[in-house]
C-alpha cells in the first residue's frame, strides 16, 4: 500500500452525501482494485451545524473551500456544489494548483466547458464528469471509449429523472401535469421550484454535453430547440395511446449525414409502445446511441438520487485516481476543448413525423380543408383519430403525418390555424422515428 | 502525427473482415483521435486466393501466422481466429514478443483467461477483450470502469443472439424449436452445427467472463450450470404467453449476500412481459447490472454480426494505442489473474421462482395430490392454468410458485413424477425475479 489518495468534496448535498457514504461503504475493496486509499480529507458544507447522518472524522466537514482545495495532500477536488458561481472560481483554482476534477455540474459544463476542459489541459490536469449525464449510467465512458470506433449518426435519451417520473404519472394515473408535479414534488422527486427540470432546459444542458462528445463538436446549451413538458395537455398523451404511442421529453442530436450540421432538441415526443424506450418509467433514464458500425445500442439506468449518481462521481474519482481519466483526457481527442464549434442545422430544415391535435368545430368539409392545406405543403398522413361530439360545438381531431420539413409544417399550421373552423392553436409534436 | 501503429489481424473470417472494413473506414477519424494513424501490417487467413471484397495493399493478406506476429513493426495482435489452438499459442507468442493482444475469443478466455492474463502481465503487455461478449455492447468497460464504485450484486444477460433469435421467432410465428433453427440457419443466424450456440455453452462462456470481471473472481465455463434451448418445447413459449410471461434464454450470476458464494446459471427463463429483457429481440443482446450504489442498469445492442463486433475490436484496438487499456489492465485488480477463484453455491440452494409444466390424467382430485406434495416441500402455488380436455386423457398443467428452494423442487418433482396419474416429466424452469 502507497500513499492514501487525498480528496476534497465540495458540497454535502444528496450528491454529496451519497459520495461520502460510498467512499466510506467501498473504502477497502476500492483501496484493494486501487493498490492504495482513497482519503477524504476536506468536505465543504455551507452549514456544518446541520445534522447529517454520515461518518467522517472530526474536523474534515467544515465551510472553508480555499482552505480544501489548497491543502497539498489533496490531488482530487470533487465539486458537487452546482450552479456556475462559486463552482467555477474554485474548479479553477483547483486546477492551477495542479489538482483534477470530478464534477457532477452540467449547467457549467454546458456553459464553459470549452474554457475549463483547456484551463485542465494547460495545468496538466483532467476533469471527469460521468456523473454530469443520466445520473449512474456510464454513458460518457460509452461515447469517449465503448462507441470509440463509431462515426455517431445520432442519440436520443429519456435524460430527466423529474420529467419522466411526471410523464409516467400522468400516463398511468391518467392525471392532469399539474397533478402530477404535485405527486413528483410529494414523492421527492421533483423540487420546490421545479422550472429548470420541467422546462427541458436540465436535459438540454445534458444533450449539449452529450453531443459534444458524440459528435467531437462544441455543442452549447443555446444550440437546443428547447420545449419542456410544463405546457404539455393531458389529452395529448390519452391521444398518443389511442394510437399507439407514449409520450416521453427526449432529448436527440442527430448529425445530418450530408451537411454535418447537427439537429438538437428536447421536447415532448411520442415513441412507439414496442420501442425499447416506451418502457423507461419512474425516475430511470436512457440513452439511445446510433452508430455507424454498431447500430442501435442503449443504456439504461438510474438518472438521479444519492447513490446512483454517488456510482459515477466515486468510479470517476477511480479513474483519476489510477491516472486513467488523465491518460484519457490526454489521448483522446473529443474533449470539447480540441473540437470545433457544432454546427447546427436550421430548425425549419429538420424532418420529422408529427402528431397534430387540431380544434375544429364539429360541421362536415373541415378535415377536407385541412388536410388539403397540409397537402400543399407536401405533407400527406398517417392516422386520423376524430370522435364524435357529443354536445361540444369545438372537437379535437388527431392527426399523423408521414415524414415532413418542419418548415413545411409550421407553414401549414399557420394557414390552418387561421381557418374560421378552428377553434385554438393547434398542439404539434414530433414522433419519434425508426433508425 | 508520430510514427503510425502497426497492427496484425489473424483470421479474416465475420468478425475480421468488419474490423478491416471500419479500420479503413475510419482510419482519417481514428488518427485524430490518437494522434498517430493505425496501419494493418499483415492480414493472416488460412486461404489467402478466396474472393474478398476488402481493400488492402498487396502482400498484407498472407498465411505466415508468426510472420505476422514477429514483425518489429507490429504491436498490436488482434486474435480473430477462435477456438483454442492455434490461438492461444499465437497469443502467448505475441505476448512473449512484446505485443498486446486485442481478441474477441470468448472460449479461450473462459477457459485459459488467469493464464493468459498472468502471461500479458509478466511481459509488461494487456489483453484487451471487449469483442468476447455481446458483441458491440461495451459491457466490459462498463463493468470494470463505468460501475467500477459498486459491489455488483448480480447480472442477467442475454448474449447468445442466435438463441434469442430462434426464441423471438419461436414466440412470434408460433413455431417449433426445429423450425425456428431451420429459418434462423436460412437467415445466416445460425450455424450449420448450431451445438455451441443452442446448448447454452457459448452464453456459458461469456458468463463465466462477465462474473469473472463482476465480482473479481475466477470463473470458469466449468462453473455454470447450464441448459440449452434445444430441448424448449414450444407449448412452454405458449403457456408462459399466457401467463404474462415471455421465455428468453438468460445467463445469470449472482453473490449469495451470506456466504459470497456464486450462482451461475444459463437456462431457459420466464421474463415478465412488462420487463425491459423481455423487449430484447432477434439478433439484439443485452445485460443488466445490479450494484450496490447504482441499482439496475441495463446495457443493449447487437450481440454478434461482422461491425458491431468490429466497433468493439477496433474500440479495443484505440484504446491498446493509446496507452488506455495497459494502464487499465495494471491498475485496476479485477483481472482474473490477479483474483481468487470462485466458490460457487450448490445448485440446490439457489431460490427462484418456478414454472412447472405437469401432465397429468385428467381426473379429479390429481391436482390435490401434487399441490399436497409440494406444499410438503415448502413450496406454496402462485398461479395454476388448467385448460379443459377435448379428447386427450393427459392434459397439461401449468402452475407457477412462489420462492422455492431448487432443491426443494427436485425432491418435489422426483416425487411428482413417480405419481401413477403424471404421464410425463414435469417442465421446470426458473422466473426471473425482481430485485
Amino acid at each position: 500500500m502507497t500513499s492514501p489518495i487525498g480528496v476534497s468534496i465540495l458540497g454535502l448535498g444528496i450528491v454529496g452525501g451519497g459520495t461520502v457514504e460510498l467512499l466510506n461503504r467501498r473504502s477497502d475493496s476500492i483501496a484493494k482494485r486501487l493498490g492504495r486509499p482513497v482519503e477524504i480529507r476536506h468536505v465543504v458544507v455551507r452549514d456544518p451545524a446541520k445534522a447529517r447522518d454520515i461518518q467522517l472524522p472530526s474536523g474534515v466537514v467544515h465551510t472553508d473551500a480555499l482552505k480544501a482545495i489548497d491543502d497539498p495532500a489533496v490531488s482530487v477536488v470533487v465539486e458537487l456544489i452546482g450552479g456556475h458561481d462559486p463552482a467555477r472560481q474554485y474548479i479553477e483554482r483547483a486546477l492551477s494548483k495542479g489538482k483534477s476534477i470530478v464534477t457532477a455540474n452540467k449547467s457549467l459544463l454546458a456553459a464553459h466547458g470549452p474554457e475549463l476542459f483547456a484551463a485542465a489541459r494547460k495545468h496538466g490536469q483532467c476533469i471527469a464528469f460521468e456523473a454530469s449525464c443520466a445520473g449512474g449510467i456510464p454513458i460518457i465512458d460509452a461515447l469517449t471509449r465503448g462507441l470509440s470506433a463509431n462515426a455517431i449518426r445520432g442519440l436520443v435519451g429519456i435524460v430527466n429523472g423529474t420529467c419522466n417520473f411526471i410523464l409516467s404519472k400522468m400516463t398511468k394515473e391518467n392525471l392532469s401535469y399539474a397533478q402530477a408535479l404535485k405527486g413528483a414534488q410529494d414523492a421527492g422527486f421533483a423540487e420546490a421550484d421545479p422550472t429548470l427540470d420541467v422546462s427541458g432546459r436540465d436535459a438540454a444542458q445534458k444533450l449539449a454535453i452529450l453531443s459534444s462528445l458524440a459528435f467531437s463538436q462544441q455543442v452549447a446549451e443555446a444550440d437546443v430547440i428547447c420545449t419542456g413538458i410544463d405546457t404539455l395537455d393531458a389529452r395529448e398523451i390519452t391521444f398518443a395511446g389511442e394510437l399507439g404511442y407514449v409520450i416521453k421529453l427526449l432529448a436527440s442530436g442527430w448529425k445530418d449525414a450530408g451537411s454535418g450540421k447537427l439537429s438538437l432538441t428536447v421536447t415532448p415526443t411520442l415513441v412507439r409502445k414496442s420501442d425499447v424506450l416506451a418502457d423507461v418509467s419512474g425516475g430511470f433514464n436512457a440513452v439511445s446511441v446510433w452508430g455507424d458500425a454498431v447500430g442501435h445500442t442503449l443504456f439504461y439506468g438510474r438518472g438521479a438520487g444519492s447513490l446512483p449518481t454517488a456510482s459515477s462521481v466515486v468510479s470517476d474519482i477511480i479513474s483519476v485516481a489510477s491516472g486513467s481519466a488523465k491518460l484519457h483526457f490526454d489521448t483522446s481527442r473529443v474533449w470539447p476543448d480540441l473540437t470545433p464549434r457544432a454546427q447546427t442545422l436550421a430548425p425549419e430544415a429538420s424532418v420529422h413525423r408529427f402528431y397534430l391535435r387540431l380544434t375544429a368545430v364539429d360541421r362536415p368539409g373541415v378535415l377536407a380543408r385541412v388536410t388539403d392545406l397540409l397537402g400543399k405543403h407536401s405533407i400527406s398522413l398517417g392516422a386520423i383519430l376524430q370522435q364524435e361530439s357529443a354536445s361540444e360545438t369545438m372537437v379535437p381531431v388527431v392527426i399523423t403525418t408521414h415524414q415532413a420539413k418542419r418548415g413545411d409544417m409550421l407553414a401549414a399550421l399557420k394557414q390552418i390555424d387561421a381557418l374560421d373552423v378552428i377553434g385554438a392553436k393547434t398542439v404539434c409534436l414530433p414522433i419519434l422515428g425508426t433508425v
